[in-house]
């Protein structure tokens, strides 16, 4: 495998872009390459790297949320650790024009697939662990992932409020949220309903409006779940 | 929470055991406490814990095994990673004893519960890496799961010769096996198949006899499967 002058550029402006040079190149070359390019690939790579972000990615999550449970943290990490992001930091890389892949993928443009991709963002990680040790390895991916990790929270937050707030209650053994109508106006695209969340037990009710039903539910259990946090957190010793 | 001597005796118990002493003891406790005793229990722990055993397996696995594919060693993870073998772990450890548990999970015998157990073993490792590092609960990982890692893949080997034939064929890329019966005596308990499994282009034809055709057929797959081990070994570079 000798890297033709492109490849070599590609190299450097991955090690430049991710903040780490490799001692041993071919370690970063065979986490490039695919196994329809080579029997020599980096799949057995991809097993470990995967391994790697998936630690690392818990222990930022662990330390940025240290009230969130234990569930929280899990979905966050699903939704940071997945094809599509790793894929997304691959192309940010432009891993692609780095890759070695047999004629077959590179004719149907397989540097562009996401699968592709994300397989050769993890295998990197490992390469980097051999090449170095596994703590080179998670400070690379800390800094990759950063910004995702400081805004996970946010962005799940954003995604189904009802959802997380019934799984908080749960993961505390408190009671499930009743949710009613306390006023309905208009109709079609002037409707406007005022919903409660009513937590029952824990004596607190938060309301919203909005144009449907559902957005006004929502609303009223994101509400809910900024209360019980604070709550949660003010009542928990230090963790 | 002030663990009494009986606790006491077991903290000491599996910490000798384990071969790992905590500076921190609060620690231990924390890893030992269920969501039925505390809400400063070992869920978060666990979260954390469970991604060292993730990649601390997967390590040993890639090491100790350098000629299998990603495919099998991942299924040996998850057969080695798994509630049961956890549990049986704890257990032998006797980390019941030493579980701060709620009044209804000590009545109903949480201490004996497979997903207590093995979420407590877990948050350990998590522990131990708070108390000293990463690679301190490395090592502990290590030191449990040794035997068990070394016989990973007679105790694979032993499940489905044939699947792992197959898989194996189709992560090269070969073409999959056929099998035929070669010849069939007798009847129900004095029945003798004689079972060929051809792996064509591979000019390989491996033979087994068993009491019924399916039986037959997985010890000529076992067959075939170790030669093709033996040569995609000597086919290919250096791991």
């Amino acid at each position: 495998m000798k890297p033709n002058p492109q490849k070599q550029q590609a190299f450097r402006h991955i090690q430049k872009a991710i903040g780490y040079t490799f001692s041993d190149s071919t370690l970063l070359e065979r986490a490039l390459t695919h196994r329809s390019y080579s029997a020599y690939n980096n799949e057995r790579l991809e097993f470990i790297g995967d391994s790697i972000l998936n630690y690392t990615i818990a222990r930022m999550l662990f330390d940025h949320y240290p009230k969130l449970p234990e569930g929280r943290l899990s979905r966050m990490r699903a939704n940071l650790v997945n094809q599509n992001t790793l894929a997304d930091i691959a192309t940010k890389l432009d891993l692609g024009n780095a890759l070695f892949l047999g004629q077959g993928e590179l004719k149907s443009g397989g540097f562009r697939r996401p699968s592709i991709l994300a397989d050769a963002m993890e295998a990197i990680f490992a390469a980097i662990s051999f090449d170095a040790d596994f703590a080179a390895a998670e400070k690379t991916i800390r800094k990759l992932f950063a910004d995702r990790v400081a805004s996970a929270d946010t962005t799940e937050l954003n995604k189904d409020a009802k959802t997380l707030l019934q799984e908080t209650l749960q993961a505390h053994r408190l009671a499930l949220p009743k949710y009613r109508i306390e006023e309905q106006r208009g109709e079609g695209s002037e409707a406007e309903f005022l919903m409660a969340c009513d937590l029952g037990e824990l004596g607190h009710i938060t309301h919203a409006k909005a144009n449907s039903r559902r957005a006004a539910e929502q609303a009223a259990a994101k509400e809910a779940l900024t209360w019980l946090q604070a709550k949660l957190a003010a009542d928990k010793p230090k963790n």
